[in-house]
């Protein structure tokens, strides 16, 4: 089969046309492929960052978020049968710990991903563990269908902050960020307020529904602006997607007293931080974000997407076939693109 | 001071062009009157139905959803000032009770009703405690301030039973069932789904953002059709406010197993009821929902009118003076009109 | 294999020594039994009342409150291995609906029960599916480990209400009303009190825990009482455990504004109940309960019973073989015993 | 009157037997005092460190925990009268803004604390307004009520938290983590585990309950021997009571995944926190705690306090005349009193 993946220790990926198909395990499923998204966490996979260096098994085949059709299923399957179409979630885990019995095994102890920790999807077939796939609903289109895991980030940490009713503050618009925008506001946010340094997302942030868009290359004004525009209180929700340590510093700033930070950017590094100011004195909820609840997160965003009320046209940039994957990942990387899918049989 | 009364026992209210001014408590404060909504319960007043024979005075002023300006504050109100333009909340408490001092103060066990315990707002001038005064933000009309009271029923019910990404059954779509419609939309509701007897509420709960509705005098059909459009297993939440047995009955039915009712609805007598189908072997959780809470429901509120996704001109179907009163219970009551305000002095 | 099976469309089980050990499938798991309990669904089986004949197939091994070991796993199992000491959940599902995938299996929509719709428990072996299986901790003895289903009603219902630092009732003190009696003050229940129509069994709530109990045949005089004893406004939750209609009527009476009922009793049909008194005007939360979260329960309840803090000697009143289970039934039946356990292997 | 003030700019009170009695305004409450506490924050300002300097006036009458009997109302005052034996919550509000309004006025943004900002209970009057008066129930001694104010401390922490059936690690058991160890015992916690620098307070934290206490002197072992004993996982639940940099890492580091952290603690300074492990992949809820909530925290207090079931007589260590003030602030500054007491009238 055909397949992209990590030929070397260094930078980019390699296409093989005769990569030989996955067997298909007793638990197992097998899916062809329909298309692929490509993901920030590719980008590391590709420019071979240190992070990717110290994770990324040489000779993998890369990519987590897809969608396909079954083609086959193992001797002990149950659930599924071969032609239907289905995502999957990448987090695998053996079902054993306190969170994966408990409706939390995107934190299980042993979560591998596909694509990271064992061969992904950047090929005709991908194979996954029968508890790990997703029925797509025949409304989703497979372009949709494509990048459910990026846009299940963005549902997870909206979901989990809660926007009903609430004003909210992004501090970081990259992918998940304009996603978590229209997300949150279909999901009922009354206000969205973003921060990021490039004016093109902010411009775009703005289409998709935020009331005001701030540059956070000049300064720390917006904190003012932002609050006041909040009661003189502050946004009761503050969704981190930006990791960088200046948003922590002024996002919590921004925070109403009594308000919930989602945190779904990951620093580059420990930050200082002032736990009394920010947080204690506030009483503040900070909440960890990572991946998306298995499966309650899917089903959130099965529910949003058949509201109608998401748009991610605007997102979803760009699409082109997975031989042409280094113009893929070069549209991405430049910024030019935003969300790049790569169709594969589909 | 000019003011509608409740002279006799009986029907109607009468229009007293010099009814003396409210002398203003030390604790209290003054409002000039400019616009009032009606409400049921002031239906139920004209009327004299049981209800109201058993529990309003003879002589009292009606009527407590109003908006107006401070006109004078007693001698220890330290919280307000003349001049601000005011809605108040219109259960009255000691708060000394633990729902009081919790944030749960409309069902604390003293509650008393302007308009319905004291006397009301139409009139010129109406008086309240100051903890009552609820200031109003100056981007919602007058128009609208006269029904935050109603209005405010919508946001509990909806609130608490939380809509975002999820779907959303409304049994009645009276005044208050309709304005949950443009609520639960505002506030995230994925598709929401109404029954009424009423065809014009049914089709403007439809233009308000219902994706289907259903007339319920037309058997119980519509309950197989809402489950089937709720991936099979019924909608995850139940906005109850119509009071009627049928709805208590098949509303349950529709609801998924693990989903929440919220019940806003007064039946006119005990209902006979299956917990163990509708309850105990659905895990469901069903919520008691009666007034506003003070003053969660009426931030939620005003955030929700900030964010300019209510749909309330066509609810609000008719304004008039209130020296037409006659016409505009009239109005209300022969079904024309929906929520019908009067104007008192602007 | 010895096993106790309902051998004809009447009263009682049979003893048949020479029942054909159940096959092992590919996912499932053989266990061979240690101790058995005997559940008040097992009375309902051995009497043959209406609710058996309607739903019990002639022929099948009851019981389904169980501990053993492992004594085979099937050829695709990879969870568990032999050797194991293990309880297991008796609900069994395909995984595959919303309740299943997100936490709460319990309320799937195609659950079976084990002893029920397929062979239990009374028995040398028993086979479930791999996901039901409950590895036991060390420090929990067989004779507790073998009632961890009814137990797990108990710790469902408290833990659902919140009854951490709160005062609680409890209408109804069958096994599972005692056993919550002991769970409800482990978990932190401020003071609990409870009615039941048996002197014996209130009595032994009180020496479980309760502050004060009350005999419900002596009329409704209780409820002013035990509203008097918490602050003038009645207990905060409310464990509604007997399924009487008067116990809905005065438990709902008893609890104060904007309390939490659970309800775990099933009334024998349905009830004509007071919604606006009892929900509606008061704010009241009620809750569904049934069967065991799957497996945030187990694991709530292992904390308990690790905690040294259940109190279940009292209520485990009866051991004895399983070839003496027309004694064993007798002494649960006639009220003797409270929780009978029987010993297969162990 | 008697009272103990702030006389220069510098370390110690002093005392003064002549002291004006306080002008009950109109809405306040004249109290007379009976019993004191004597809190980490009084040290401070015996003390006059950075903190006392920048923050408290010179001539201010100190201290904020006391129980006494209202002596006087104002003119406006229609809550209380004289006779009733009360306590008062320290923080001040108008009661205007969103968090005043909602039940969190703790964190109001206009909070003034009571013998830090405005005249305290070292005396033998105090002033305080109506609405943070708490009437003390019967049951409760003078020595408790004098410390309901810490007491609402740990209350609140244990409670935002939410213990019940779950494992909890306590870093820092200083007077509040001390009384943390027997309400979160009392709340339903299943074991407790505490860190200290002091052997002598890690004894007592014992004596109250917990099943292990660490020397958080002796490295960073425990963290492993706390994670083993909770499932492997590590608790439930981390309280963060002592504000130092290492049980900020170390508690982190040993809470489960999807865990629940409360801090209490107040670090002297910005912390460098490592975001990622600690709450992002763990997916951890963080909550900011402070003062105690106005009233839900007094209520939940009182129900604890009416079950028996808090063990404090270890905690109030000392008890003596308040004209001995140099000999009580001695007693709790050197670590041989825990919390000290002083008699004023009673």
């Amino acid at each position: 089969m055909r397949a992209l993946f990590k030929h070397h220790a260094g930078t980019e990926l390699k296409f093989d046309a005769a990569r030989p198909k996955p067997v298909c395990g007793a638990r197992d499923v097998l899916i062809r492929v329909s298309k692929v998204g490509i993901c920030g966490t590719d980008r590391h996979i590709w420019e071979w960052d240190t992070w990717a260096a110290g994770r990324i098994p040489v000779g993998i085949v890369t990519g987590h978020e897809f969608v396909g059709v079954i083609e086959e299923v193992g001797s002990a399957v149950t659930k599924y049968k071969p032609g239907l179409r289905v995502s999957a979630e990448g987090h695998t885990t053996a079902w054993l710990d306190y969170n994966a019995r408990t409706g939390n095994a995107h934190i299980a102890a042993d979560t591998r991903i596909i694509g990271v920790d064992r061969d992904g999807c950047f090929a005709d077939y991908v194979c996954v563990p029968e508890e790990n796939v997703w029925p797509v609903h025949p409304n989703i289109p497979d372009k949709v269908a494509a990048v459910l895991d990026p846009l299940g980030n963005a549902v997870h940490t909206v979901m989990a902050a809660g926007v009903s009713a609430k004003t909210v503050l992004i501090t970081g618009v990259g992918i998940i960020g304009l996603m978590a925008v229209t997300v949150a506001k279909a999901a009922g946010a009354s206000r969205i307020f973003c921060t990021d340094i490039d004016p093109r997302r902010l411009a775009l942030a703005k289409k998709l529904g935020a009331v005001e868009v701030f540059d956070a290359r000049q300064g720390d004004g917006w904190v003012g602006e932002v609050r006041k525009a909040c009661r003189g209180d502050g946004p009761d929700v503050l969704l981190e997607m930006s990791g960088a340590a200046s948003s922590f510093d002024l996002g919590f700033r921004a925070l109403r007293n009594g308000g919930t930070a989602a945190l779904l950017g990951i620093p580059s590094k420990p930050l200082v931080f002032d736990w009394n100011q920010h947080v204690v004195f506030k009483g503040a909820t900070v909440l960890g974000i990572n991946g998306r609840k298995m499966f309650e997160t899917w089903y959130q965003m099965e529910s949003l997407l058949l509201s109608g009320r998401l748009e991610l046209d605007d997102i979803i940039t760009h699409e082109m076939p997975i031989e042409n994957f280094k113009k893929a990942f070069e549209t991405m990387i430049c910024g030019d693109g935003i969300k790049v899918v790569m169709s594969v049989n589909g």
